[in-house]
């Protein structure tokens, strides 16, 4: 993988240019792309061109020219958006989406568009995993994730309604940030469901993907400069836990052990029911928004949506105003538990998907352990490190305070480190 | 004015057809609209052909086939859509808005797009004020204002960030609701701050605009069923007041006196100290999110936007994520407070607008009296009614709790129907 942080400070130290850097990106993607299919739509050129013709005005930039993957759902001026939808095929917007602009604004070079499912939702696409091309990257974020683990780019950016960003990370095995709701601006991205899309990001490991989000949006996220500080971490083991694998529940506890022993305070935290309640109301406001995000298409392409969106879509029209105000209800009353179960916590630890990604390429996985969280509009971190026992990535899911992203970032980083001796790679030592 | 549920009792009845509903509005176009410039761009032959093609499936909707209005900033398939912006021109969405979609599976027919000024933010359009044409009708949803209180049209969308709903049907004489945010979706309505825009709709009277909210929504906010509950209602002076006309001051306290004579309670109550902080973050969020949100505009389209717009986005780039956040914790504070503040109340009474519209185009008034609700994300009317001594629209501005929409519709019906016998006009009656 291209480590954002490892080429930023070759680029700063003279021994890269950022076409150097376009041809690593272009290197890997002539190997591997035409198996993996992470992208969409690439241009290289444009990119290159990018980082020849600014070169100095890139250097003094927080990405330095940087490549960047763009999640297909997400609007670029200059390159095709097709949301992977028949309905929106050569599909050019007249604008770029606010984050598009602020990765340019942060120097960072657009590199592609990255395979995404249909309007970020279940239908399978092509993208393989490049861990083990015979398994689903899941999604649906599913090209942005493939693209990092495959070292075709160092940095891209997804979005998650349900586990669409943490879900194909922990599946690829990179780093996956669903940063607080609201953090990245969704203006410009393709909407499903107005209180839960949320703009999240993909690199190589935790440090990484906060340098990235440091980066885009100009906030004090970055955990590389020096040992994170000792967290406060709970394992939550809530009533999906029965859902995980054994080797994802040995996963996170063994996380949970290492973190331990390494000097974070760990606990062991029982959910209040109100979170199952809320766990419940988030297909409602999903559905019910996604009834109207997708009117237009329901209503004048219903045969060119897939079979699984448009039955969704046609469900939703039966429910309530009554039975959505009371899901907002739910996850209002809901966000004050969690505050108050979380007021000594710095992070939770819990599952990032059921277990390692599902054999085949017809569905994505299941983001079921990541529904809560995104209705909660939590900062989320998937943790990669782990594999079972074929060698298949597990992530562990690590879930900071609404608001406080920079801490669920280095208490994720923590993990990590704690990890990485074990793993005998070269994470804490970055 | 058309009155929109006059008209559909009309067409219930069979009064009235579709096709005939549209004449009038072309009859109405055709008399006023070189003078009062309402209009971004115009379909009626479309309009009259839909009337006409789905004349049994439209009756049976809750629009039957009403026209619509909507505000040019809102996205429309069939009709070009160009932000009140020369950076826009010609542009043509690939999609309708989500409310648009709404309208439509209501049974509404889009007669056209109604003039907004560039972005819905401050650079004056061309349109003018029915009631007298030398003064402005306010803005940004200046043609949607000016459409209905010209009887052009019996129902106009519109969109509010600062005071862009509440002020111009306050300067016009129609009435203007601002639901509870994000009641009706902005998804597809272009983006100038995503915590505050907020869709809206104008009509003749308060029962009208209910009417054509319920049906679009799909909710019970219809408030024309029988006389309105007596409301709790309370008279705020806050730290604007002294800014207010004397004028206005005296048709706001007028509103009052009468709902009391008429049986409601009337208090006065002060507003904690929080809510004039709060005030001031408006500002701060609005312009924060601002320069996000029009980030290409700005940055490939300078030399294409209006000076004040330009000097707004450029000064925007100093607020740091630092001050956006402590914006951002005044509001969720203020919130509480205002919760507080009107536990035992339906409805705030308050000035729609420093005064009447203002003489002369170059300006579209301040917003100053309407920031702070749409902060607080609260439902909002402007009841019409009341005038100055040369006849142009006071507005009176009824603010109720979030999330209770019906209720603060009803409270704003009651203080119409309670003005109304002093004015003579036959709303009490309807």
């Amino acid at each position: 993988m291209l480590s954002a942080l490892g080429l930023a400070r070759r680029l700063a130290a003279g021994e890269l240019d950022a076409a150097a850097v376009i041809d690593l990106c272009a290197a890997a993607i002539a190997e591997r792309e035409a198996e993996i299919g992470a992208f969409a739509m690439l241009d290289i050129d444009a990119a290159r061109d990018g980082a020849t013709r600014a070169a100095a005005a890139l250097a003094a930039t927080p990405l330095a020219g940087l490549p960047v993957g763009i999640k297909d759902i997400i609007d670029t001026a200059d390159l095709p958006t097709e949301y992977g939808s028949a309905v929106y095929r050569g599909h050019r917007p007249r604008t770029d989406a606010a984050v598009v602009s602020m990765v340019r604004r942060a120097g960072g070079l657009i590199l592609g568009k990255t395979v995404t499912t249909e309007f970020a939702f279940r239908q399978a696409a092509h993208t393989r995993n490049p861990v083990n091309p015979a398994h689903t990257p899941g999604g649906s974020s599913s090209g942005s994730a493939a693209a990092v683990a495959a070292g075709m780019v160092p940095i891209a950016l997804g979005t998650q309604t349900g586990g669409s960003v943490i879900r194909p990370a922990a599946y690829c095995g990179v780093a996956g940030f669903k940063p607080s709701y609201k953090l990245i601006p969704t203006v410009g991205v393709k909407c499903f469901s107005w209180h839960l899309d949320t703009v999240g990001l993909f690199a190589a490991d935790v440090a990484d993907v906060a340098f990235a989000a440091a980066a885009i949006t100009g906030r004090d996220l970055r955990v590389d400069g020096s040992a994170p500080a000792t967290p406060r971490l709970a394992l939550l083991r809530d009533h999906l836990w029965p859902q995980a694998s054994a080797a994802m529940q040995q996963a996170v506890e063994s996380a949970a052990r290492t973190a331990a022993n390494a000097g974070a305070r760990v606990e062991e935290l029982t959910p209040p029911p109100i979170l199952e309640e809320a766990w419940r109301a988030h297909a409602i406001i999903r559905d019910y928004e996604a009834c109207r995000a997708l009117a237009f298409e329901l209503d004048r392409h219903r045969d060119r949506l897939s079979p699984v969106l448009r039955d969704l879509l046609d469900a939703a029209a039966a429910i309530t105003p009554e039975a959505y105000d009371a899901a907002r209800r739910t996850t209002r009353v809901a966000r004050r538990a969690l505050a108050e179960l979380m007021d000594d916590c710095d992070a939770l630890l819990t599952p990032a998907a059921p277990g390692a990604a599902p054999h085949g390429l017809a569905s994505t996985g299941s983001p079921v352990f990541n529904h809560l969280w995104t209705l909660m509009g939590s900062p989320v971190v998937n943790v990669p490190g782990l594999t079972d026992a074929k060698g298949l990535p597990l992530g562990v899911q690590v879930i900071g305070r609404f608001g406080r992203d920079r801490a669920a970032l280095e208490a994720a980083r923590f993990v990590e480190g704690a990890l990485a001796p074990a793993l005998g790679n070269a994470v804490a030592a970055r």
